[in-house]
């Protein structure tokens, strides 16, 4: 089976990407759907897409139905889908596969592997895709499709892919807040954020080619004990986040002296 | 005053790049110092500089002596130079400038903002430096210097210097230190790291542009208690890293209530 005519529930920013990279790939987006009428609108007119905000006014006979909502909303959205011949995937990272199962015959995942803002990203070609289907078929279809969009295409079953969503959002979400505690302590002084941005971006370079185990720096892996105090006392003004700093500096120790 | 000749007190990483920038800029690195002998010699060659591992053998006529060792070895490097006519200064972010004062008359402090590796990085140009200067005439010659290797360069003092230093280490040491985590859990399930670097360094590319407030996604910022119970009961099998997951998911959800 060959995917042409894709379905996209859902105008979020993931969506939004999606849809992009599947038009730049030449193939047809028959429908988006949104249960917000102008959300479903705004993406629908970028993309030249016919769009809706009703479940039942969508095409019965597209060859995907992809499903990029909220984890939450996702079952409830794919049961008033009934009738669809076409395979049904979602892409969240944390939804076992198999809650399509009662539901549609050929079913799946598409997962990517990004953190995506409401603008389209320039290079989704790197974005790890991570596939999942519930028949050869069905598979070999979504990995096809996934192919058209991204170099990086990867057959992940739904154990693996929770995992990989856990170890995201250390990497992702948790290192955000970091850069967002730094902006803090900045801030409370007066100091720009901008200072940090060519440091921040370097310690994500560094790991593109090493292990971060072999990278670790600073006044913990050195075991700074002079440092440390003087940061942990500078903290006192701030103490939400010197349980942070004192967590940290645990770890990195002990992770030192296992290496 | 002018700096052409440089005394270099070190041979480090730090101390690597800085030699590298300056002979790249046509400035005369007179003598590399280390008190290990082989270090010094290796920097040494890569530079085409003399060396030695005795401070005393070092020339006292050197504009700059840039001392780039280890926190806890300033003073006690810095007092065994006496007689020296140039600026002293050194690149630590912790170190107050003014342990250099009892030794030196013209003293400061020459930090740049980043995490070097033993290799050379590629883009010193875009490295904050901040300088600090003892007199009018001594952060006049430090930051003539820095212009020549630097289009980031800031005049600041120690107090900030300190406050930039702990913003670094969230934004740098701890970031790494959770990409750290995120390989241990993909290890422990034989999954590739190899997975979750677009998505790293796109997290670090995302916030060059914007405020990383703005920016905050995942379980904790959506609030998704699903995801969240499901990520705790995960990592009771590494119980080292839940407390951390439970701290950043409380730290995301306040900061979120406060945008």
């Amino acid at each position: 089976m060959n995917i042409q005519n894709i379905v996209l529930i859902g105008s979020g920013n993931l969506a939004t990407n999606l849809a992009f990279a599947f038009k730049n790939a030449g193939l047809n987006i028959q429908y988006i759907y949104s249960r917000r009428e102008s959300h479903a609108r705004k993406l629908a007119e970028k993309i030249g897409a016919p769009h809706t905000d009703s479940l039942t006014r969508l095409p019965r006979n597209a060859d995907l139905y992809l499903i990029s909502i909220s984890d939450a909303a996702i079952l409830k959205t794919a049961s008033e889908l009934p009738g669809c011949k076409g395979i049904c995937a979602h892409t969240s990272g944390s939804i076992n596969m198999s809650v399509l199962g009662d539901i549609f015959k050929n079913y799946g995942v598409f997962y990517p592997l990004m953190n995506f803002s409401a603008t389209a990203i320039s290079e989704f070609k790197k974005t790890p895709l991570c596939i999942e289907g519930n028949s050869e078929k069905t598979f070999a279809a979504l990995k096809q499709l996934a192919n058209l969009i991204s170099d990086n295409v990867r057959e992940m079953n739904s154990v693996d892919r929770q995992i990989v969503h856990l170890a995201a959002v250390f990497a992702c979400n948790f290192t955000n807040m970091n850069y967002v505690i730094a902006e803090k302590i900045l801030e409370k002084n007066n100091i720009p954020f901008d200072l940090l941005r060519p440091l921040i971006l370097e310690t994500a370079r560094k790991v593109q080619k090493s292990s971060p185990a072999q990278l670790q720096t600073g006044p913990a892996a050195r075991n700074d004990k002079t440092v440390i105090e003087t940061q942990l006392k500078m903290l006192e003004a701030m103490p939400e986040f010197k349980e942070l700093y004192e967590l940290f500096t645990k770890h990195i120790q002990n992770t030192q002296k296992t290496l």
